[in-house]
């Protein structure tokens, strides 16, 4: 399928499908000596794991990542980093009956479609699963960017279906299942969540992501823009329908003196470039927002067609999340990541910051 | 910069600057056997081209594409197609002011502390001028897509600041300088425009752009899906701050019985997903959309900063669009036929179709 | 480092150190609907399996290698198939000395100055032990060649030392632990071996490798010939200095009218070519030799420096293959296979082949 | 076609058909700052051009490079830099002849085979010409390696046919026609000519090429080798069939004792490896070899078919090279030079060295 690998210096690529043996990656283009162990990805992958409330998917996964390469007396060596996440939680289940049906709003159809064949058990390859190897490897990214150029970032849910955060406070993100920033909208997420489970029905959520210390100069026009690039990432990640960058759709009545972002000396005036001016970052945060379709996975029935074309009407029963935009914010922190990390790798080099004690000898 | 090229079978790599000698472009990928003449490009420059209308910039460029290579006797051959516009609109100009300055929201900043040099004659690299040969790389994309597969994409302008096309009549939208679906909307369209450029600013616009036909089976999860590869390719386009597919940013506050695309024998009964499920082309019309900021070269004075850092004010004279949105339709409509030729290669094969009459000989 | 993909459609993506927990890989673009299982690639990693013979080193490695993903069924999904082979032999040792040393002829001195550490273990990534992964690989793609096209791809040792090969008896090649086609030659080998590993010296080796039955039109000028992408994936193995298509080097004194292979409507008369014409496959047998150098660890001692630039005496004790050609047929093999099979899927489309059964439906 | 780039980031990319308008090439990934002019590349290529001894091709070509982006003020700005050689000596002839028949040992029945049709005006895009644009792109690699990094990149024609050069002076070089650095085999190379020209046959040649000053720590490995990519980039060259990296073939019956380079704190002690181990450079000269097959346009008859499948007997007139390893100097030269520099940013970075005076503002 050659779709597997995102990347040009730093390039991350997985396998594994929702109920196979084993999600995996290989992360090219790692500087060597960053200090590096499983905690630093277990961290992130925690964050996004499922079950961790009532308002997720009650499927139990350890998500428990072990690092198989490139890693030497605690440090990368610049070699691929191989990864691993056993699946443990693979229920023995019936799949007859949706083997040969096609659910609406799912890949089921395209895969068939496309290979002829499709891994019906859980999505297979199109499920949402293979996202805990995006946030592994976004953590060493993440890791790399934050160490060597103090660079943060940071996501919340800003909007979860009609309610929308309002306030914004930092420190509230990860005081609530939801990501959200805002602590007086928690109750009424709350609530809206509850109402929906009963209801076995979905919502949508707006995801923003946030990179501050980025330095100018990322970003590889024309076709590589650090924005493109950006777009390019967080459209592939399950669910997403839609990308801003900055003011994003907002710019439509915008006039140009209301969005031009003025500088003084002291620093820019306004950010409604989302830290991108002609496709290359210009030292104000990066930032970007994404939109999360509700879950098809429903019990509530919807109609559709078997393999055969025939008419049926499928319900899908199982674990699901509600809205898969609660768990989506680490998700999209590591694309983030893994995107700035390419870009200041093509910019800078992968080893330019390498420091080399032995001395170099001629040839006699 | 090595940020040049778009597409991995199909691929498109360009060059030139807004006042340099020429742009040009090598298509890389394309099929053999495709009838192909400069006239299958012109046309969709021309309907890109500046100085059309009032409401474009009065730059006067011909846009004339030669083909160099890769078509004999009338024939794509399977080989690299060179082309090549010379830039005649060079008008000698006193840039000493420009050269030292960063004009707000221009790529000006950004490029010199990327690359510590940029070529100040009207922008350079970062100028929408390099989006000509999109259009005529597209229109190579678009007249094989339609030839040997009936697939037709077609763009326009939904909203131009405030203003919002409300009925869809795909032959209007040819009629008015906009591409404008709703001939209602035109002359209120007209005196915003008149309006805006008295008063020196600028404005917003989305594009919303179609390809109707595409077989279901194109897009390479999981990274380089139909939708993601959309994305890059539109956000790559100057001043593009957002894209949606399907839903978009709709999709926040749909449910899941709302949102999911349900099936029947006949066809399914919405479009939600903008043709796309799981990364993967559906069958249904593939839609996309996308905004465009107002130009942030403006009469009206910016505060700013030159190459030293000291504050200066920043008047932009000269030609420019006060609304580069209007002339975005053939550019997007390029871009989104270059990622659908691209993915067709990547999943049918470029030779797929190829018949050799000539018999294979063996070995004695 | 990002130099661990192979590949442009069929793309072989691995990881893994001599010393570390596993070695791994990825291969994304294989075509659906291919019979697979472990025992496909075992065969092949038996082939190279060290410590078959007492020509190559005593180490010890099951070499049973895992799929984790990309198969269902017993059959290809057209997803990335994950692989990996756990690391079993690695004796704890003692690598105080080596670890500040440089061997001469090893790429410790090399690593060293790009990556300003290495993984001393045996070598770490520069050792021959990855080439396990290649050949796992190469079987996907072997299979496949053979069950869709009716490729065959077999190599053979038809040199070892001074002693060449001068009979061809395909029948020989696996009954003799060289991969030696002439068994009158065997003994002599035999005898060779037997007072190099005495001496405590090493020897080169050259290696064929030959595919039958390959169509014509398989490879992409002007960069991407098949040749060309052949000397690239043979000159990445380990120890390798040398590649040549068809006469080679011989071709060096050959008049034309010699070396041009004439054609009768019943086939070429010759194939001085080796297969390739323009960089494209003719339909001949393709054919490739490469030189392998001899190993450069040795128990005889030899002059180096340290890290700190010291001169010290180095001697590589363990367990090393004298002859390192000799193991080095079915990595040859195993690069063809994937050369190949990437070049098909770039001519003729990663799906060209599948069947979809389920009715494509329209939009109501 | 896709396969018209080389390098990752330094990207070459070419068109152009023997007869047809012009040549072309893009080279994106060049850094800023370098002065660059015409005469830069015109140097070089006018070491390729056929014509300037009797023993060479008599077709006339100018070969005259125009730069048309890119370059401002006399330095490279970063962004792409466009070339274009127009073809002027496009002598109209009768191809009616050629176009229906295969030449013996020429791409004719491949790129039949591969894409149904092809261009039979003196080859095409399988003729040699296209090798002018390699010539050029290598000359910017070329400057860039020696200005920033002090690399010095030779080559020379070691054997012609059977005789072989055995002095090695490098002032010799470019004192005659050969490119041989044995100015005691020049009469008899010249007298060997002029026989085989009457013959109306051709003779193949080596040449070895020698990049001084390359520091440690270059190359990619597994894949992306230093040794492997200069394999990739010498077999492109057209007619090339082989390829040697150090010791090369030689080192098939070298003991380990014998090929193995020792180190001493001056230096290393021979430099059987080429300069490359493990894939990395080590700082040593880096030293290739290439085989060159005998031209295959001859007078003299040879048997072969057309299209259709039917025998003829097919002799080439026209303008040929009775050896093209004559010119071959100048490209292997190039696509070392294209090699390394690709190397040197993936190791680096693209920008790493650019400097940048104004100031970093911050944000509001």
């Amino acid at each position: 399928m050659s779709g597997n690998t995102f990347g040009k210096l730093f390039t991350v690529t997985t396998f594994g499908e929702s109920h196979g043996a084993a999600l995996g990656c290989i992360i090219d283009g790692c500087p060597p000596g960053l200090e590096l162990s499983e905690a630093d990805m277990q961290k992130d992958l925690d964050r996004r794991k499922p079950g961790t409330s009532r308002h997720t998917t009650q499927r139990r996964e350890a998500d428990e990542v072990r690092i198989l390469s490139g890693v030497f007396e605690g440090k990368t060596t610049g070699t691929p980093i191989g990864l691993i996440i056993e699946n443990t939680d693979q229920r023995s289940k019936d799949y007859s009956k949706i083997s040969e049906q096609f659910r609406p709003a799912h890949a089921d159809y395209t895969y068939t479609h496309k290979y002829g064949v499709r891994d019906y058990r859980g999505g297979g390859r199109s499920s949402a699963r293979e996202t805990a190897m995006r946030v592994a490897a976004g953590a060493v990214a993440r890791k790399f960017l934050e160490q060597r150029l103090g660079i943060r970032i940071r996501g919340y849910l800003s909007q979860l279906g009609p309610i929308k955060a309002e306030k914004h406070d930092w420190d509230q993100v990860h005081q609530n299942p939801f990501f959200c920033p805002d602590a007086d909208k928690v109750p009424e997420m709350e609530a809206y969540m509850d109402a929906l489970r009963k209801e076995g029905d979905s919502i949508g959520a707006r995801i923003n992501v946030v990179a501050d210390g980025v330095p100018p100069g990322l970003g590889e026009p024309i076709f590589d823009r650090l924005d493109a690039d950006l777009a390019h990432a967080l459209m592939s990640i399950n669910a997403v329908k839609g990308v801003e960058i900055g003011a994003g759709f907002g710019c439509i009545d915008q006039k140009g003196t209301e969005h031009r972002d003025e500088m003084t000396p002291d620093g820019f005036l306004s950010n409604h470039a989302g830290g991108v001016l002609g496709g290359i970052s210009s030292g104000q945060p990066i930032i970007a927002s994404i939109a999360l379709k509700p879950t098809s996975s429903l019990r509530l029935p919807g109609r559709s067609i078997d393999v055969h074309g025939n008419p049926v009407e499928v319900i899908t029963t199982g674990r699901h999340d509600p809205c898969v935009g609660i768990r989506a914010t680490p998700i999209a922190e590591a694309m983030m990541a893994i995107v700035l990390m390419d870009h200041y790798l093509r910019h800078r080099g992968q080893n330019g910051d390498v420091e080399v004690s032995t001395p170099v000898i001629g040839q006699l």
